[in-house]
């Protein structure tokens, strides 16, 4: 997507591979919204420490950084001995592997890729295939993206007001995002439209990432605390909820997403506005039973008892602070602690569509069409 | 209620006055929680600015705030003439009705003293009248806190999970608190129980001054996001649910709160847990027909955009700061504006019960029971 600096603006992915100097190119997320920054890493040792230091962050963006980091690796070998390569793609695999345990994406990408690299008999041949693969998949993620934005922009009107949760914009793609991919589409067929972000506490991707992605594509949004949405809806201020996912049940129709998912769907639901989820199709799950069974990850207490931001030193003057200077506040009583769970699960009945790149469904029809959908149950 | 300092405890009222160098005494809140503080105003003017500059804010607090700094603006008059007296009166209550032009309670508070000083015939004798009825409003708001303690205890049980929004606690009253006053009685009745606060976006006073309070009081606790509660009540983990009001229509049963009660009231109906509010009977407003025609402040986005807090060193070093330094962060995009409704309205048919210093009712029933509630109807 677009991002203006200075005076030029330039499109930009959020992954992309150098391969004169076999570096994978990230943006540097975590200096957002503040600095916009582009980083390459030296090999793909480095590639898996920015996964794991969340340089780059989002299901589709660390698929395509682990793909073109396990091509980055299976490049710098040098020589022809296959046996030795064998064992030395395992060892990048497991390195980018284990940079994110939890994660599937990366391990999906990097088995596509070493699916594809089995077709070439030599090394060379094989570390050709295995950047192509690679870059197979990062476009892939991206023409699925926007196939989510061609379905989705349909159900955006003129005038509408828009409510999205967190960020599942370009930014945790490779580009066009799942939940904002209807918005730059719409934008394009040239709707006009507002955009309420939830802040999304306690990380604040809506307030940071989402505000950030929607100001670059000149859409008209405002930020909000997470507790004035059910406000607006009270008083018709908002027509769609569009939101992400990061495992939604093939079976039931259930959507784990960002925690205060949920609490949007319930109140929109109370509202009768639509509430639509926006997915590629490796997010479904089409093997657990029930969205009880997910397990819900508990994070770190730090994150709901403070902030990170940038220290504003037109309401408070710092002696001696730089510009710029990032800092985490404590905003709550320092001898309290947290409870912060980080995912919620929104029960089907809540959900009016599931956005994906072959079309729109009802969340209880995605079992129907799982041949459709690419299911493979085992 | 007590606050522990170093080794000792003590018990403390919000706003005191000190007869002997005609002072109102006040706890800082703006220091609240990293550190507790006592000011005392050397005059009725400083006593306005401090209600202006927020170094007191609640309903009842601010109330008793105004009738203190008449009393102290009274008292400060040198002379026996009659009407010079009067015009000074007349004088420091329009500085004290000017300190926050929209609150009603500063405005009950000095009338009810006033008509109190009318009984006296010398400017002597009317300045102790005035002392004297500011003393009792204080001690009548600490007693109706009590007295909501007491009714509102009933609804705790041992091992129950109680979830507040914002502080209506005693830091908004004189003492004992709206929504916390039940927590506080029912622990001095020895019962066990854990307390979710929310911490209240956009300006965390749940996060600040609620989580301070229980902590200070020993009372079981956590702090979680506002996008947090669905998901507990979801899976079990919330048991009841006590808020505070603002403004309470005696008419309809509605409940104007802080921006985010809507939400839980509404999240509460839907897993059918017991939802109450617990009010003073001068948040009941026996003229307004329709909670739609609350007026809803609409407050300066920095609040959303960004958090206050202490800069925590242990997460990253800057060079130079002082420890416990106070700043202003901007999370959010710097190119990215904000809307930020301080309230909402909660409707009757969400609301389990209305828990009042004479007993706890039905939303619907205030009408009703309004001679009892003393509603004055014009």
């Amino acid at each position: 997507m677009n991002v203006t600096l200075g005076s030029r603006t330039e499109p930009f992915r959020t992954v992309t591979f150098d391969a004169a100097n076999n570096s994978v190119r990230l943006i540097e997320q975590r200096l957002l919204p503040h600095e916009f920054k582009i980083i390459g890493t030296k090999d793909f040792r480095e590639t898996a420490r920015a996964i794991t230091d969340m340089i780059v962050r989002g299901a589709g963006a660390i698929g395509a950084t682990a793909a073109y980091g396990l091509a980055q690796g299976v490049r710098a070998f040098r020589g022809g001995d296959l046996q030795k390569f064998s064992a030395h793609v395992e060892s990048v695999y497991q390195t980018l592997a284990a940079a994110r345990p939890t994660a599937v994406d990366p391990l999906n990408a990097m088995n596509d890729v070493r699916r594809e690299m089995a077709r070439g008999e030599t090394v060379a041949e094989q570390q050709a295939l295995a950047l192509a693969a690679a870059e197979e998949f990062a476009n892939e993620d991206a023409r699925h993206c926007a196939e989510i934005g061609q379905h989705g922009a349909k159900l955006i009107r003129n005038g509408m007001k828009v409510l999205t949760h967190c960020n599942a914009g370009w930014l945790a793609f490779v580009d066009v995002g799942s939940a904002t991919a209807p918005l730059y589409a719409a934008q394009a067929q040239g709707k006009k439209f507002h955009v309420f972000c939830d802040e999304t506490r306690p990380r604040s991707q809506g307030a940071t990432l989402t505000a950030w992605e929607l100001a670059q594509q000149k859409i008209s949004h405002q930020i909000i605390a997470d507790n004035a949405a059910g406000h607006l809806m009270q008083r018709g201020e908002i027509d769609l909820v569009i939101v992400g996912s990061d495992r939604t049940l093939g079976r039931t129709g259930e959507v784990a997403n960002k925690i205060g998912t949920y609490t949007k769907a319930v109140l929109a639901a109370r509202h009768k506005i639509p509430f639509y989820v926006a997915i590629p199709l490796s997010t479904i799950d089409w093997n657990l039973k029930r969205g009880f069974d997910i397990p819900i990850e508990e994070r770190h207490e730090s994150e709901v008892l403070g902030a990170w931001g940038v220290i504003d030193h037109s309401k408070l003057k710092i002696k001696n602070s730089k510009p710029n200077q990032r800092a985490y506040v404590r905003v709550a009583n320092p001898t309290s602690g947290a409870r912060n769970p980080g995912f919620d699960v929104t029960p089907a009945e809540l959900i009016t569509g599931i956005i994906t790149p072959v079309g729109i469904f009802k969340p209880k029809e995605l079992w129907k069409q799982r041949h459709q959908l690419g299911g493979l149950v085992q």
